[in-house]
């Protein structure tokens, strides 16, 4: 058996760890026997080398089997998740979990918060009064035992090791690496007891990966990983060089997100993109044949009110108030609309959509750190979209608040990120 | 001013770290604000990104700054000292220190103890009987005051950031980096209050270098680093392809050092070194006007007797027996001798003077952590050098030792570190 400094070495020389050295190492960490500095070191020389298909493997099952793993292969049904990247505007869990549980394919999805510039589904959830997120790994088994679904966060048990080496890679530079973010995400995900994944990786200025080129690479690691470990992956690059839809904020996104589940909206690119992977989720979970077959199921879905009538239950069994499925008032709302308008005529060519996340934090939308308190009614409306000419005065967002303070700087940040070009 | 996350960033992402980040980064490790885990992220992003000659000096500089710098201004002649990176048999200090003193140029030499396969000054020092190498920095002053030399071990005082950047490089595999060992090397000697510095740069399979490349790496960086602070630097590049004379082992040693100071050995390759590097101290001390200059000098002062006797006032001014200088009986002497005999006949083509060093370490000479005890009086009697014609059952080298029970390893060890020709 190696010692620890032998395995720092052999990465920092550009070897190959092997996968029993690899699930020493993390044992030996989650345990507490070897120190921080240590993994530090040794998370710098990965971030550096890079780590082979079979490393990163080995990585994530290391981190996997630190933690408790779901197991519902007792259910007859198929267990398909989606997980993004991360985004701004992108409400697409509240839209494809409900839509897929109510075609029959369980979706037992462990979701997480809103961090930086990019939000999360359990802010989301949270602004429906009453929803509760935080729920035991044993409610999580029952409730989708029972309804197919079921929304939570991160429980203790889950992938303890991932908690610790992600704080420990946030404080020491060594968050930005493949590798390590593919075993980040697929340790966590792959303890849901799922059979099928579909990876909705964000690609542009809005997205932690801001070239196709460094998508791809992210999407091929996280396939092969999954694929390695006996899960059927599909990964779509999709694009984020502008918010997800016309919301920023989590209430706004709820609202958005159940104008789909009515059925109301059924283009756009967040209706399409929600249709797009509940459709692969659909084919993964043997509920299509084909992901265009995936499609009509999706439509059909929410065209009848199956996809509402499962939100809604959702909602119930979650502690929440069933009725802003219908009714939104009972949302929290802002007390305060300011627009922000063009300062001259032209068409929208760029945006800079992480700024837009980043001016959402300002706001109260959300967090810089995991710490920091939220208010679940502020957000923006998006009046534009990438193409849309628009006139000088015309509104680009309206700025949803409660708070007066930051919002001039909430104004400059969100002007500043819209790129007009004259004509 | 950026965070401890931001400035392991830049020296990740290739960026050239600056002089007041890399100094309040030192400054904030020494004292406990930044944890060893930042720390060693950093050190292996400095490790894979390399360091440029003003981040290598500024790191000096911080280092050096943590703990207290010597001040011999207000002495009225040269202050210079020598620097080995560490070899086998290498006992040119025990030389040089009263040579170069008796010369009138002041040597104020802070040293280490051996640590793997290298040896080190004070533990050769202390086989001295009553040697004391623990002295104050107080004392230290005062000796050089008044006898234009002293030699002692590492105080508290002296960069207490290299001792606790050394141990946490030790433990998270980046101690092999030309600028992150320049810094360790030049933050100790720069505390030493001297003028000039002659760096031995070791080169073989005895030294940390093992190729000319890398040892012209490490000296220019030590040389820039030092010159960039002010002092006049000289770096030698010296062989380490064998041991460095006959005698390995600390007794053995200083027994091989006193022939030198006795005048009785002035030519091979440890009397040569010894001059050479006795010239250049005298010569960048301004006691000659070159170093050929020097080599007369450092000649006469030996042929007169004067580096025998600055040799025996050291010795009885730092609390050992000063007969040992003329009767090495008075050392302590092993019990018994092995000779390791050559098992054919031919050419002594190669050595592994790294391994020749290890067997030392078996035998109890050297250690392999600092807190390993040692036997002053064991070690080898090298017969043979690279070159050298020899006849099977001819003596490769005498093992002096105590405890037989090491004593078949050690041999082993040798007789495989030994590589013999046949014609």
């Amino acid at each position: 058996m190696p010692t620890t400094v032998e395995i720092i070495r052999r990465k920092r020389d550009g070897g190959e760890v092997s996968a029993a050295d690899l699930s020493a190492l993390v044992a030996g960490y989650t345990r507490g026997d070897i120190p921080d500095y240590q993994m530090a070191a040794f998370l710098m020389a990965a971030f550096w080398r890079g780590m082979t298909v079979a490393e990163t493997r080995a990585l994530t099952e290391a981190m996997l089997f630190s933690g408790a793993v779901v197991d519902f292969s007792h259910l007859p049904v198929a267990k398909v998740d989606k997980h993004s990247t991360g985004g701004v505007g992108d409400k697409t869990s509240l839209g494809v979990a409900p839509l897929v549980a109510a075609a029959g394919v369980a979706v037992p999805m462990i979701s997480g918060r809103g961090l930086g510039h990019t939000g999360g589904t359990l802010d989301k959830l949270e602004a429906i009064p009453g929803f509760q997120t935080g729920l035991s790994l044993d409610t999580f088994r029952a409730l989708v035992e029972r309804l197919g679904v079921a929304l939570i966060g991160q429980t203790p048990e889950i992938a303890p090791a991932d908690k610790k080496l992600y704080a420990l890679r946030d404080v020491t530079g060594t968050v930005e690496s493949i590798p390590l973010i593919t075993a980040s995400i697929m340790s966590k995900k792959l303890a849901e007891g799922i059979d099928a994944l579909v990876l909705d990786v964000k690609v542009g200025s809005g997205a932690f990966m801001k070239t196709q080129s460094d998508a791809q690479q992210l999407a091929a690691s996280l396939t092969a990983t999954g694929e390695a470990m006996g899960k059927r992956v599909v990964a779509l690059l999709t694009d984020m060089n502008q918010p997800l839809g016309w919301a920023v904020g989590n209430a706004l996104e709820v609202i958005e997100a159940q104008q789909f589940l009515r059925g109301e909206v059924t283009t756009g690119r967040f209706a399409e993109l929600t249709f797009e992977l509940a459709a692969h989720m659909l084919w993964l979970g043997g509920a299509a044949e084909s992901v265009a077959a995936g499609h009509i199921l999706a439509r059909d879905v929410v065209a009848s009110g199956q996809a509402l009538a499962k939100w809604q239950t959702i909602i119930e069994a979650q502690g929440g108030d069933p009725r802003v499925a219908e009714d939104e008032t009972r949302l929290p709302q802002a007390a305060h609309e300011l627009v922000v308008r063009a300062p001259q005529s032209g068409t929208v060519t760029a945006m800079d959509t992480e700024a837009i996340g980043m001016a959402a934090v300002v706001l109260g939308a959300g967090r810089q750190t995991l710490a920091s308190p939220i208010d679940p009614a502020v957000g923006f409306r998006m009046e534009v979209e990438l193409g849309s000419p628009v006139a000088a005065g015309d509104a680009l967002a309206r700025i949803h608040y409660n708070d007066a303070g930051p919002v001039p700087e909430v104004e400059r940040r969100l002007r500043a990120a819209v790129t007009i070009a004259v004509h």
